[in-house]
């Protein structure tokens, strides 16, 4: 594996240009970027600041969202950002129920749909799409894509250079069958990222910002980066936290934990 | 199917003579109970109270939590109280990770070893063990049984009579995988009880108290009760619902509601 990245959610409130000099001071060569972060401080800027950084984006977050309005030409615009950022890997997560709709496998086909109308833009732009699977309990409002092995049901159609799956501890540890998954992931080419959250309870009103970092919770982060590095998987290695508590916390000392929770899993 | 249940965790608040003459009242037949409501009001009365009444009880809730310390006789004590209150039907919930540990793989292989040592016992007691799969969400805190597949796979070294599977919607709904179980389920004549809860969003914090009356949020219940009914099960339908907003209703309210979500799904 290529290294560490410092997905930019886990530190959700430094400031990208201390953020990238921080990450530069502690030997960081890599970070994962957010489309709103990025926007707000203006996508040629970022793409400027992390060239003149020498830091690589491995990933710009996220795409998708298929069961809201426009979002053909949002994804687009995804696609566009991330060619800009120069990163190669543009993270999907494929949006939950329509409306009040209680169609499940409609809205599992839909994805698959949408994922077909943007390989030929993703192709041309030389993005890879990266499926991600959420949570189960994400399952109605942010993503119908609950496991690894739906993802890459949802990827097989397409060349693995266009379409691929995001490998993402804190989603799929509960999950018995990961571990074929991502031997088949592997198998396939497919593992176009692979991120690091722990997790931990209680969770959280609304459950979205429960994530501990790597090694403050139940999942086997060895195992996971064992078997991802048994992959062949080549990539970077992020670490993506959302939690108050890590919000909260000075940039570079978050920087600091998620870098050794990244070094405990992969040594 | 028998027809509806009221599962006592519904109507929390409801004292138990009091929830026992509303169900007859409203020509409820069966009743699902909790051990520790049961225990409060005590077992021999409750099901004294449950035979003058004319109510079947359809499960009792819940034995199982076998990373703590003493589940073994605490789940002997579980099978006499089932046993004693006439029914069949006692849910197993298999708990979460010992301490803190992260062997997920040793947690599930406990959970077969316990049930295991569990089965002459039901068996002795006429009590048929119900494996209940819970949400990914409690993998770590109360159930690493997550998937109605993995649930059969634990039954599967038994016969049927001994330990089947609960059908949950709120646990199972987000699973591409779930009709296939279901139908695996009905061919080995597992399926021991059949729940009916919705999901909703926002999840509270600590997500135990989330659920929705039938009809109130994402399932298809309908899909549900015919895959059920087609898997050929006989038994009771119960709505089991936890939710603040619920309970804090009154009881005969609460149980109207609840029925018509059931006939919804099932007519």
């Amino acid at each position: 594996m290529r290294g560490f990245s410092l997905n930019q959610a886990t530190t959700k409130r430094w400031p990208l240009d201390e953020l990238a000099a921080g990450c530069v001071a502690a030997g960081v060569r890599a970070v994962g970027l957010w489309r709103e972060e990025v926007q707000a401080y203006g996508v040629d800027k970022a793409a400027r600041l992390m060239r003149d950084s020498g830091l690589t984006v491995s990933s710009l977050c996220r795409s998708g969202f298929f069961h809201e309005a426009g979002w053909y030409d949002e994804n687009r615009r995804a696609i566009d950002e991330a060619a800009a950022l120069g990163t190669d890997t543009l993270v999907l997560v494929s949006g939950g129920l329509p409306g009040a709709s209680r169609d499940l496998d409609g809205a599992r086909r839909h994805v698959g749909d949408a994922i077909g109308a943007l390989v030929p833009d993703a192709k041309a732009a030389g993005v890879r799409l990266a499926i991600e699977a959420l949570h189960p309990m994400f399952c109605s409002d942010r993503c119908v894509v609950s496991t690894l092995d739906q993802a890459l049901r949802l990827a097989a159609p397409y060349p693995a250079s266009a379409v691929g799956v995001v490998v993402d501890t804190y989603h799929l540890w509960w999950d018995d069958k990961v571990w074929e998954g991502i031997a088949a992931a592997g198998r396939e080419g497919r593992i176009a990222a692979f991120q690091l959250a722990d997790w931990i309870t209680p969770l959280p009103e609304g459950v979205l910002l429960g994530r501990g970092l790597p090694g403050t919770g139940s999942v086997d982060m060895r195992r996971f980066a064992r078997a991802v590095a048994e992959a062949g998987y080549q990539g970077w290695v992020e670490v993506e936290v959302f939690h108050e508590d890590v919000w909260s916390r000075p940039g570079a000392e978050v920087l600091a934990e998620a870098y050794e929770g990244y070094r405990a899993a992969v040594s």
